[in-house]
């Protein structure tokens, strides 16, 4: 599968995951796997998603504006940047977002290595 | 020098060089080096600063407003992720935008391997 292909079926499958119910984003991450999600950092899969689970808002809607992807070295890896909006719980007005997943191979399918997402304010 | 250090180093020596004189920004990539600039791609030293230097503009003033940094494996790479702002020649308003580095050590220093570039628009 080529990475534009294999990026996008990855962030369907990881927003639509999120939105559903993020509780169940564990199988995506490893021990060495880090989030970085606004100002926090957390590395392993529990810590990551108890910070994922612990958000303030109950329903989320992501939409992606723009995906991109790169292959990031010699060995599979690969790297992608997202940005898009979304929508939390009862508000009107969408936030923009910026993320970045870096993908690692591993037994036919990917985890997630590295992961930032911040939401992009207003100039 | 740790990589939250040197992710800050590297942006802030990568934005000025670009702001005063982009064309000399090629020491920084090699022939495996990618660029995602918008909707474009490019790879390799020549194929890159072309890209850059073609840009419809003469004047930018890129501005950081948030730098996030993680180490991406255990050969020393490491990942960024910009958000900020640019203004253009004589415009009035600032433009999001959002970029993503990848960088590799060499020779005890760094190069770009993946750079994706991209505007991020109001919702």
């Amino acid at each position: 599968m080529d990475y534009n292909a294999l990026a996008t079926q990855f962030t369907g499958f990881y927003y639509n995951q999120f939105d559903s119910d993020r509780s169940l984003l564990g199988n995506l991450y490893r021990e060495n796997s880090m989030l970085t999600f606004e100002t926090s950092q957390n590395q392993g899969v529990a810590s990551i998603i108890e910070k994922l689970t612990s958000l303030p808002f109950t329903k989320v809607i992501h939409k992606v504006s723009t995906l991109d992807a790169q292959p990031s070295g010699e060995n599979g890896t690969i790297l992608i940047m997202v940005t898009g909006s979304l929508l939390l719980d009862e508000e009107q007005n969408p936030q923009n977002y910026s993320q970045v997943f870096h993908l690692v191979p591993e037994g036919g399918s990917y985890y997630v290595l590295n992961d930032i997402f911040r939401l992009v304010y207003g100039c």
